[in-house]
C-alpha cells in the first residue's frame, strides 16, 4: 500500500476501505507519511467528502490515537453538551445547575477560546479560587459530589485530532463538514457519555454559515454517533446575533446566573430550556420537549438550578456566595456607551463583530499566547427586532483601559443594522435531530 | 499576504492575482511556504483549474525561478519539438536529419527515460562515443555546425518545476492539466527558439489517455505561448499503440535511420514528414501541410536527410558508418518469437504493455538509479490492422540474459487483441493547432 495511491482514490472519489484509512492514519501518526501528504489528502477530501462508512472509520481511528476516559465510580446518567462555538455562548455553566437538578451528570472536556468566541474554561475562571480537576480520578470526585465535571482539555485525548488541525488550519482544510464533524466527535467519543447534545450553531458569528451547511454537519455527526451506537441530539441553533446580552467573561457568568434565576434574556433561556428537555428525553425522564421545558421553568421557578450551580462553584473552591453578590466577581473600571445614529428597529447585530469588540478589549485572545481580562466585555442593551430611538444605548462596552477602544466601538457600531421598518426577533432553535433516542 | 488565504482563494475557485502567484510561488522556492502548504494549493490546482492568466504567470515564475539559454550566436531559424512522451518515440533522432535538411536548427534539451516510455538521451546514448555538450557555448557550437544541437536537462533550467514535480509525484496531482502545461511550456520557454512544436501523444500509452483531455492540454499549452509570444502548434497524435515497429533503444536508432533512408514504418514516417511539413510552416517556408510534406519526401529520396544525421552522429564523435553497417550498434544476444494463438487481425496493441515488456528485458528503468541495456527491446511484426494467421510471429524479443523474459512475453501476448473481423490500421495525426503561425 502506498500513501499517493491513497490521495489518487480520494481524489477520484472512490471510497477508501477500512485498511487504506488506518494504513494512512497510522502512518502520518508514527511521522511514516509526511505532512504535505496529509494536507493533499485533506484537500482531496475537502473537494470529495467521506461517505458514512469512511467516517466511521476515520473517526474510529482517531479516538484510538490517544487515552479514552471511561467512567466507572460515576452514578449520575452521564450527558455531554457540545457547541460548535459562538459569540456569547454561557450555556454550559446554566446547564450545569440545570442538568444537576435532574440527576443528569456532565463530565466534559472544555476548551480556552481562541478568536471572536471565548472559551467555557475562562469563563469560569473568572471565579476567584475556581480551579478544575487535575485528574480523571478527580473529574469523576466533581461529577459525583456536584453532578457536573469540568476538566481543561488535555493532549492525550486524540492527539491525532490536534496533528491534523494544525494542519488543516494552515492549509485551508478547516471548513470541510466530514473532517470538522469528526474532529468534534472523536473527542467527544473518547470521552464516555450515556447521550450527546450537540449544539450546532447557525449563523454569521458561527463555523456554519447557513442552515444547509449546518444540517450536513449535524447529519454527519449524528452518522458517526449512529455508528458508535451513542444517543446523540444535534440541536440547530442561532448564531446570526450574539447568544443573549453579555459577551464577555465575568459578564457572562452573571448572565447565566440571573439566567437560572429566571431572569435571563429570553432567547439565552430559551436555549437552556430546550437543551435540557432534549437531555431529558435522552434520558427518557419526559415524553416530549414541552413536558422537558416546563420541567425546566419549575426547577428555576424552585431555586433548585441556581442551588446546584452555587455547590458547583463552591466546590470547585470559588465563592458561592457570588451568586447573590456581583461585586465579587472582576468588574471593569469604565464604561462607554454606544448610542444610536437613527431611529427604527434593530435588524441584524453581526455575532463575529460584536466577539471581535469584546476580544480587542481583552475578554477574548487572538493567538493562544494572550492573558484574558476576566472584567471586560460587551453588554448588548438590544436585540434584533427591538424599537430603537436616535439617541438610545444600543450597547456598553465594560473597559478597563482605552487601548483599542475606538477598534472596539467602530465594531460596535458596524455590526447593527438599524432599519426604518419593523423586525422581527430572531428564532432561537432552528431544526433537532436525533440518533438513538 | 498569507499562504493560507492563497491556498483558500484557489479552493474557493477566485482568480489567483499576479501578486498572489508571485509570493506563493517565491515563498516555496525560498522555502518560507513548506511542502505541505504548496501540496495542499496543488491539489486545489487540480480540482480549479488556472484561467489563461494565472497559467502566463506561473509559468513565467517558473521560467525566472532558474537560468535561461537565448542563443545568440545561432545562424538557424530554431525550432525546438517537445514530446509528451510515448512508447518507441524515435522521433528526435529522426528530425535531426530532417530539419537540418531545411536549415532549421534545433538547440533543445532532453531527458532520459523513466517507467515504459524511453527517453532521447538514453537512445543516442546506444551509440558508441557519443557524447553531449556539456556547456551553453559547446551546445551553440554543436548548433552551428550540424543543425542539431541537444544537451542533457540541467538543474539550473527552471529548479523550481523540479521541486514541483517532485512534491506532485507522491500527492497525487501530476494529472493536472495546467500543471502539466505549465511544466511542459516553463522548460520549453526558458531555452529560446524561433518556433515551438508539441508533440502531444494521446491514447492508452500517453499521459492523455483521451482526445479531450489531450485538446484541453494542447489549448493550455497554446495559451501559455500566445503569453509568450512564441509561434507554437500542438500535433495531437496516437499512442494507443507503439509508434513504429521498434521499441528499445539501439533498435529505434536503426529504425530512426531506415526512415531516413526512406524505408521507416509508415505511421513514423507520417508522423516525421507531419512535424517536419509544421516545422516549414513555422519557418514560412512552405504555404500548408502537403507541401511541406512533398519536400519532406525530396530530401528523403535525395538522402540529403540521412546525410545531416550522419553528420550529426560523426560530430558528436559516433562512429558515422553505422548507418550503412547495424552491427556497430550494440545488439542483444539472443531472440524470442511471440506467435499469434489465432488467426484474425489485429484490433489494438497496448502500448504501455509492450514498453513495460521492453522495460523489463533492461531497455527501460523503473527507478532513477537503474542502468540501461540499449541493446535489448520489442520489435513489432504486426500493427493494428494486420491480417494475422495462427502461429505467425506477432513481436520479438531481444535480449540478453533470461531474468524477466517470461513477464515480458506476458506483457506482449497481454498487449495484443485478435479480432475475427477485418480491423482498421490507426489514424497517426488526429489535429494540429497552432498560435502566432
Amino acid at each position: 500500500m502506498r500513501a499517493v495511491d491513497i490521495i489518487q482514490n480520494k481524489r477520484d472519489g472512490k471510497i477508501l476501505s477500512k485498511e487504506e484509512i488506518s494504513f494512512f492514519l497510522d502512518g502520518y501518526l508514527n511521522e511514516k507519511i509526511p505532512d504535505y501528504q496529509m494536507s493533499a489528502f485533506l484537500m482531496a477530501v475537502y473537494f470529495k467528502g467521506m461517505c458514512k462508512e469512511e467516517l466511521e472509520i476515520f473517526t474510529e481511528k482517531m479516538v484510538n490515537s490517544g487515552e479514552s476516559i471511561k467512567f466507572t465510580g460515576v452514578e449520575n446518567f452521564l450527558i455531554d453538551k457540545h457547541s460548535t462555538g459562538g459569540v456569547g455562548d454561557k450555556t454550559t455553566i446554566a446547564l450545569a445547575g440545570l442538568f444537576a437538578s435532574f440527576n443528569i451528570g456532565t463530565a466534559k472536556l472544555s476548551g480556552r477560546g481562541l478568536g471572536h468566541t471565548g472559551g467555557t474554561i475562562d469563563k469560569f475562571e473568572s471565579i476567584k479560587g475556581f480551579t478544575f480537576p487535575k485528574s480523571k480520578e478527580e473529574l469523576i470526585k466533581m461529577t459525583n459530589i456536584t453532578g457536573t465535571g469540568i476538566m481543561e482539555a488535555s493532549n492525550k485525548i486524540v492527539p491525532l485530532d490536534k496533528k491534523i488541525y494544525a494542519l488543516r488550519d494552515v492549509t485551508a482544510t478547516v471548513q470541510s463538514i466530514p473532517l470538522i464533524a469528526s474532529s468534534i466527535m472523536s473527542k467527544k467519543l473518547a470521552i464516555y457519555s450515556d447521550g450527546l447534545i450537540l449544539d450546532v450553531k447557525v449563523g454569521s458569528g458561527a463555523f456554519m454559515k447557513n442552515i444547509d451547511s449546518a444540517r450536513q454537519l449535524a447529519k454527519s455527526m449524528l452518522d458517526i454517533g449512529e455508528g458508535f451506537k451513542r444517543k446523540v441530539a444535534a440541536v440547530l441553533t442561532n448564531m446570526d446575533e450574539p447568544l443573549g446580552l453579555a459577551v464577555g467573561n465575568s459578564n457572562e457568568v452573571i448572565e447565566a446566573i440571573e439566567t437560572l434565576k429566571g431572569r435571563g434574556p429570553k432567547d439565552f433561556t430559551e436555549l437552556v430550556e430546550t437543551l435540557t428537555a432534549v437531555a431529558l428525553m435522552i434520558k427518557g425522564d419526559v415524553k416530549d420537549l414541552e413536558e422537558g421545558k416546563k420541567k425546566v421553568r419549575e426547577v428555576i421557578e424552585s431555586g433548585k438550578a441556581i442551588k446546584h450551580l452555587k455547590d458547583f462553584i463552591e466546590y470547585a473552591g470559588g465563592d458561592p456566595n457570588l451568586t447573590e453578590d456581583y461585586s465579587l466577581l472582576p468588574r471593569a473600571k469604565y464604561e462607554y456607551l454606544i448610542k444610536s445614529g437613527k431611529s427604527g428597529w434593530v435588524q441584524g447585530i453581526e455575532a463575529e463583530k460584536i466577539g471581535k469588540a469584546g476580544m480587542v478589549l481583552g475578554a477574548g485572545r487572538e493567538t493562544k499566547e494572550e492573558v484574558i481580562d476576566h472584567s471586560v466585555g460587551v453588554i448588548l442593551c438590544k436585540k434584533t427586532g427591538d424599537p430603537v430611538k436616535k439617541g438610545e444605548v444600543l450597547g456598553k462596552l465594560q473597559y478597563n483601559n482605552e487601548k483599542n477602544l475606538d477598534t472596539s466601538i467602530n465594531f460596535i457600531k458596524e455590526a447593527f443594522t438599524i432599519s426604518d421598518k419593523k423586525t422581527l426577533e430572531k428564532k432561537v432553535i432552528f431544526e433537532i435531530h436525533t440518533v438513538n433516542i
